[in-house]
């Protein structure tokens, strides 16, 4: 937990300047390195384009998979009413590890968390919310028979694995990680449990074998505490992997994209609202003028459209590097930047809806039922 | 929480000599009255006699039968590998309510709270040990059709229960009750909010209506949490009513008995076991001599067999006391009252262990499981 020179960085909070360099010094994760991006060139630009910067044993999961060994890949979501582009990173990546790997994904879908945390969600909502996600998700076009979700409210034998992890976390431990106050309830205090069954869960299913988390860098506690618990007798896991994300920006250019601030652009946004989204709140880097910006360009690193096209909305190196270039040297105005990404977002959520719709017909070929 | 003049009664621990008087005051329960004893004369002994001597609510259960509404009965099991005895008390009221008000009983295994508590307990042998107990259960003739036997393990839907409790439980609230440490594991801090979840199933499983709890007086606290949280507006539940016991004594004479102790009688012992057993450990009230208790007399009050004969196995009224007046008075000699206590007991236990043969086929019957 970084909590220094105007940073917060912690499972909860994260606000100021985000010091990434620093945090890998301070959480004692591996930075991913030119070799290992060489190794998946193949994946999902976000690797290579550096959102994903930092590491835990991936290179360990590689190695398993090079030698012909069982590997998969681990990442859930807190179901929320309705998801918005920033949460599609962890599920990007993990398609694209399923499409490279040819392994299986497991989604836990934390409807549990989010009843226990939210005072006033009640317990109806919280399983609606999961089903509008699950869409979400299997519209991203994960392969059925190779990818798993499962709801804690649905799939409740999770309450078995749960209790195993229960009775190896102290609430001391627990408290550490997850800064459990005694007025929070008792769900909370037993979350923590739940998540590392989460994360070791294709463990049990699958027997031990290596397992990677795609994860924001702040959620990188729960992954020292998940992998602390995996190597005790009572299951002498391995350890899982991770692989940590930085913060793709809000739409005003915020650390965090986050839904709480509004003015998130969410996958069931319809064109007229992307574009007024985009066109109203999107975070510039050009400038003040249009006179201005031909002459000193615009600053594309801070430029939250361009953050999108990057990491999510433009695969094509090459075309990005173009759009970055004229963006840079005031060619490209910010109206006209925001034009292409307006297009661009809308191309996807155009793909995307009718993929939704069809997704309601796929739901029960991916989740996990109890016996 | 009573803990003061060398008596001890916690949920956790009980100890010294017991002033269950005393015990009414504190924890604010209600003593059985005549009048109250009289209504429901026909059932087991254990209330006429009064091992139940206290309740909450036990009145208003009454009254809504009367009126023709619904009632039930929920008193769970924390199972151990073997049930003796005195783990009877709870289910022989149980089944006797059952056939008296020809209502519903419903039978909480807590595996779950076991594990949690027990650091070598292993995960199979807490599901084994429940199906052991599961079978003593459905010998003692509980209805099917009536009766729902439920394992936290195996019934893992009590999970989502068991969260909705939990989102209104506080840890401190838990704290409290339950005397929760932070170098406990989360297991233990979210059991209590299970144990809420196994009082109020009736109501969650058929809508509000009253049930009641048989349980010994050292529970109470978690009867007064469960009764709090009934009627949070998440729930509008009916608080549950409770029947309150003494405590058997062990064997050896001590305030609770306990399997901790050893020598206790198990519902599994052979008779030559229980002779021995009895024999060798059961404390007497008789003297020290033959002569002296020929012309002294024993004392049937602290006389461990005459106590299990007065609430367990000798149901006839009269016979119990003739048996009462001449130990009394010294007609009876110890030797003799022993040697008709194992008789009593072996009889018991013949019939028993050919019922527990018998259910091996029924506990389909019994047992809920996830939809």
């Amino acid at each position: 937990m970084s909590k220094e020179s105007g940073m917060t960085v912690t499972p909860w909070e994260v606000s100021g300047e985000v010091n990434y360099e620093r945090l890998i010094k301070e959480f004692g994760t591996t930075p991913i390195s030119e070799h290992l991006k060489d190794k998946v060139k193949k994946l999902h630009p976000l690797i290579r384009r550096g959102l994903y910067f930092s590491h835990r044993d991936f290179d360990k999961w590689l190695e398993a998979h090079e030698k012909g060994k069982r590997v998969s890949v681990i990442t859930g979501r807190g179901p929320s009413e309705k998801m918005q582009i920033g949460h599609l990173v962890p599920f990007l990546i993990a398609k694209s590890l399923q499409d490279e790997f040819k392994c299986e994904v497991f989604i836990p879908i934390s409807d549990d968390e989010k009843f226990y945390v939210k005072e006033h969600l009640g317990f109806e909502d919280a399983i609606k919310f999961s089903y509008e996600n699950i869409l979400d998700l299997i519209a991203l076009g994960f392969k059925p028979g190779k990818t798993f979700i499962f709801e804690d409210f649905v799939y409740t034998d999770i309450y078995k694995y749960a209790a195993r992890i229960a009775k190896r976390m102290t609430y001391s431990m627990a408290k550490t990680s997850f800064g459990l106050s005694p007025e929070q309830n008792v769900g909370w205090s037993f979350y923590p449990a739940m998540q590392a069954a989460h994360i070791l869960f294709p463990q049990f299913y699958r027997g031990k074998h290596m397992s990677v988390v795609p994860v924001g860098i702040d959620q990188d506690p729960f992954i020292r505490l998940t992998r602390d618990i995996a190597v005790h007798r009572d299951f002498n896991f391995e350890k899982p992997a991770a692989l940590h994300s930085k913060f793709l920006p809000s739409l005003g250019g915020g650390a965090k994209m986050s839904s709480s601030e509004g003015n998130a652009i969410y996958l069931t946004d319809s064109p007229e609202e992307v574009k007024k989204k985009i066109n109203k709140y999107a975070f510039s880097g050009g400038q003040a003028t249009i006179d201005e910006h031909r002459k000193k360009g615009g600053n594309p690193d801070v430029d939250v459209c361009f953050q999108y096209l990057k990491y999510l909305f433009e695969e094509d190196d090459n075309k990005l590097k173009r759009i970055e270039d004229d963006y840079r040297e005031g060619r490209m105005l910010t109206g006209e930047l925001k034009a292409l990404t307006i297009e661009k977002i809308n191309n996807f959520l155009k793909e995307h809806q009718k993929r939704r719709e069809l997704a309601k017909k796929q739901v029960d070929k991916f989740l996990l039922k109890n016996k």
